[in-house]
């Protein structure tokens, strides 16, 4: 490909609303353009990373016994009526109506096509397990759109769902899944990745993993363990607290005027923080009925975990005049009469401070085991750094933060007994498959590479998923000498088939070469006058492990062996 | 691939709504299945067909200088405002709010988003020309979704848009692409492609043609001349007609009750039909005014005709008692005061039979030269069999059914200059550029080779674009030797790298051949008791044109290079 004819601009400064790297690298080298908020075109080398991804995932799912096939990007509503998750799932799920009046949904995820591809075909225990994947565009509408392809709307998905009949053989194959992950990454250069345990959220099932790439820019926020290699989301990271016990004393209701937080109270008190009870109040999202959730003082609320715990969606309370809730004095002895939580951290704890539900007054000497009857524990609390690691016990946990890259689902039968798929079982009963769901985005693949793979430059993209793998830098096109070499060179490492952008532009080498960083073409190769005149070719690497001249004759073929050298790394 | 775990069902009898034999065939094979109206999931076979017509595509596309990107499926409707298009195009194109109230649309073709991504980067005459494609999804909500994959509402598509700067170097262009166009079709297997002229419709533009396969289900009416291989989209041909001039009689009203049709009053007035002015009556979309137009008795009118030649859309109008014409009457002289076109069929024709405008009256001796101020006269009638052809003048031309399976357009500045992009030409001046467009459905053009290659069992695959390349049958699983064989055959030929579906499943032969039939894969390998007594692999081909054995020694290389053989065919 000649430069000279390449659509897409490379410039200087980045747009306004770039606030991370990559999206302004990716912006400014002409791979993607602004269309709408989270919605983007590619340009030819944006289309080439995103298609070079695409081959080694096709690859790696066609290993792991996968079928592609091709759900559409446009359903009716009713095949999501029929899982329930029409309802279930908010204004992320782009709906609309066909020119028949047809309630219709834009495809976020494939679950229900899955289901409604395989449920009247594999009948029976025999035709089981198998894996179907697509390649295909989804639409997903965020809130909050950010950072390029990094968090987009519109992106191109790589989804697979996985049928069984046995949890035994999910979990194998979930495990075989897992390495095509771990594959699929190092084959494409990302380096920094981890898998996490986490949240099933919206899909349902239990077990899942998230593939996080480490990155300061990443919205998630993980719990790792630098001692045993235990790594989670945080908010399935559990959470351990060893109370120390101490000799209960007397429930005692003092005067705390004006003390309206924990903090406040424990100073004016004379107590440890960790030696209160704290309360913290949700309401339901389908009532706004209140939920209390009650944590040690020095601890956090994972907002999620009570989510999971309670199986419904909450939101931080809105508390009113009339919910009878005495704001900055709950305490669960005589507190409000509403669905409670008691995080594990207040377990086997006594002596400790907590509201007593009347303005201005505390409770000292609680002892949940003695004043409270039946309290419903739960781990809701937020990981921190130092907590201890649920691996291997040591007070160790770091937080990271880290870009999903991509997520591995045990789904169970959420979606094939809402949807009432069936096999009959060699027992001659009807059962319900199990599923596994396996995701990841492409675009956001790219853009996290190029974060974790840049100089001020420009990007360094691995070999295996550059756009091109050789540029040839023409310095004087006007030079017949020059020329001559540079479009030689270019013809014949295209004849030994290298991929080769050629940059044949009449511009100042200063340019030239400022163009070519943003290209982050691995291997770079000059001609100028001055490498004519010593009959070589310059050549050097964009991650600057190396530089030096190659002879004249026999440049194409040392060129493509250094390529096959190079791709040996994501092999 | 093996078969016992190949996903989707053979069955016998298709689908009620299955009206055309390509549509059976796939539905039966389990090449896709119905989610909803003109939407369909494709299973492993369907899409293995796609992806290599894709594989052709984008290799001809790359061959002509093609930078494939990718725009959004889901794109803001104020692009589509810009070109006017979010106006003009009806309900085939879907419109949706997105979660912050944003007008969206649903890409069914990108113009818009091609003149976006290129306007503010091809700033230069010294960018052009350049062609940017894609091979993306398109949801076109199509009223009447028909024939499988033929006429669906949401499609796999490549879509390509060039740029120039001027009309010849779009010539130019248009030429290779019309190249690449046959190469495609040959290369997929399409064999009764032709090209026609066309209309070209919502696209704007004044050259077009359509690439059609010749087939009796075609929704397209072509008209095709067998002695030059003149051919045009009915909508496009050009209709010359050579009247005889008679001698002027006077203009005489005669009573002709209730004779309200050009036959009935023609019979009764004992005159040729062809020496007759009907009237063809038409409203405008936009006000429901009227628009008649007048063509010669023996002639219809081509709707498209009128409605590209007054530049708005018109239907077939209703007429009512207040309208003020007099339906079975209608006639040029004291006629409605409405717009009028004249067909070219009445020009120097003298002696006409015409309605009075008043009901059970005619006139006769009806010459528009004399009797009509300022007719204005356009083509605007159906061409029929043996009308002359345009091309050479003979009165052969006849009449074809095809599918529409490919279009190029030169949309000249019609994008551009609504969209404003402009370029600094060499004179300093700022230019539209000229643009071109080029488009194939990718499923349909799959269902169009099966509609043309099949017979009453199943599909036909040219091995260019079949699922798989070979079918191993092994009849007699249980057969220790049998199965040995099969075994080793289907490792061999997929290590040679041979595309192989092998049916392992233990069935009796007449099912698996059924099923065989309908994976019409081209050659088929079958291994039973009766080859293993003989040492041979039996093949034969599914188009019947070959069948014999092969030694078992070397089988597997012998198959190989028939593969080779085969695909030679469609180089």
């Amino acid at each position: 490909m000649r430069v000279s004819k390449l659509l897409g601009q490379r410039f200087k400064n980045p747009p306004s609303d770039c606030v991370i790297e990559s999206h302004a690298l990716m912006a400014r080298g002409g791979y993607m353009k602004y269309m709408a908020n989270g919605i983007y075109s590619l340009y030819m080398p944006g289309r080439r990373i995103v298609r070079k991804i695409e081959a080694i995932i096709r690859d790696e799912m066609d290993r792991a016994d996968g079928q592609e096939v091709l759900f559409p990007v446009a359903m009716p509503a009713s095949l999501w009526e029929e899982s329930g998750r029409y309802e279930s799932i908010g204004s992320e799920l782009a709906r609309w109506t066909d020119r028949s009046g047809n309630k219709m949904v834009l495809g976020m995820t494939h679950e229900e096509a899955a289901v409604h591809l395989a449920r009247d075909t594999a009948v029976s225990y025999a035709d089981y397990p198998f894996m179907i994947y697509q390649i295909q565009t989804k639409f997903r509408d965020e809130p909050r759109a950010r950072g390029g392809l990094i968090r987009v709307r519109e992106f191109t998905m790589k989804d697979a769902y996985s049928f069984h009949t046995s949890m035994e053989d999910l979990e194998r194959y979930y495990a075989i899944q897992f390495k095509a992950y771990e594959n699929i990454f190092r084959r494409a250069g990302a380096k920094n990745v981890i898998s996490v345990k986490s949240d099933s959220g919206m899909m349902g099932g239990a077990v899942s993993h998230e593939f996080m790439l480490l990155s300061e820019i990443g919205e998630d926020t993980l719990a790792i363990c630098p001692e045993c290699g235990y790594s989670a989301n945080m908010e399935a990271a559990e959470v351990r607290i060893e109370n120390e016990r101490v000799p209960s004393e007397p429930l005692e209701k003092v005067a705390t005027p004006g003390k309206g937080t924990i903090e406040a109270v424990s100073e004016f008190l004379g107590s440890d923080v960790k030696r209160s009870c704290k309360a913290v109040v949700f309401q339901k999202n389908a009532d706004d009925s209140y939920v209390v959730v009650y944590i040690r003082g020095d601890l956090d609320v994972n907002e999620t975990k009570p989510r999971n715990y309670l199986g419904f969606e909450i939101h931080p309370a809105v508390i009113t005049e009339e919910s009878g809730i005495v704001a900055g004095y709950i305490g669960p002895v005589g507190g409000p009469a509403v669905r409670t939580v008691f995080d594990n951290s207040l377990k086997g704890i006594g002596n400790l401070v907590c509201g007593a539900n009347e303005k201005d007054f505390h409770f000292k000497g609680l002892d949940l085991d003695r004043d409270v009857k039946d309290a419903e524990y739960a781990d809701v609390a937020k990981i921190f750094e130092g907590a201890v690691c649920p691996g291997c016990g040591k007070p160790v946990i770091t937080i990271k933060k880290g870009i999903e890259i991509g997520n591995i689902f045990q789904l169970g039968t959420k979606y094939t007994k809402a949807m009432n798929m069936t096999y009959l079982d060699a027992d001659g009963e009807a059962k319900y498959p199990i599923m596994g769901c396996y995701g990841i985005g492409l675009g956001r693949l790219a853009a996290s590479i190029c974060q974790e793979s840049h100089d001020d430059y420009g990007p360094i993209w691995p070999m295996s998923i550059a756009p091109w793998q050789v540029e040839v830098c023409n310095l004087r096109c006007d030079d017949p000498a020059v020329n001559a070499t540079a479009e030689k060179l270019y013809a014949d490492l295209e004849a030994l088939g290298v991929e080769v952008l050629y940059d044949d532009r009449d511009i100042r080498p200063g340019a030239m070469f400022a163009d070519a960083d943003l290209f982050g073409i691995p291997i770079r190769a000059v001609v100028s006058p001055k490498t004519e005149e010593r009959g070589v070719i310059e050549v050097s690497y964009r991650d600057k492990s190396f530089r030096g001249d190659v002879e004249k004759p026999g440049a194409a073929e040392a060129i493509r062996d250094m390529v096959a050298e190079e791709l040996k790394k994501y092999e």
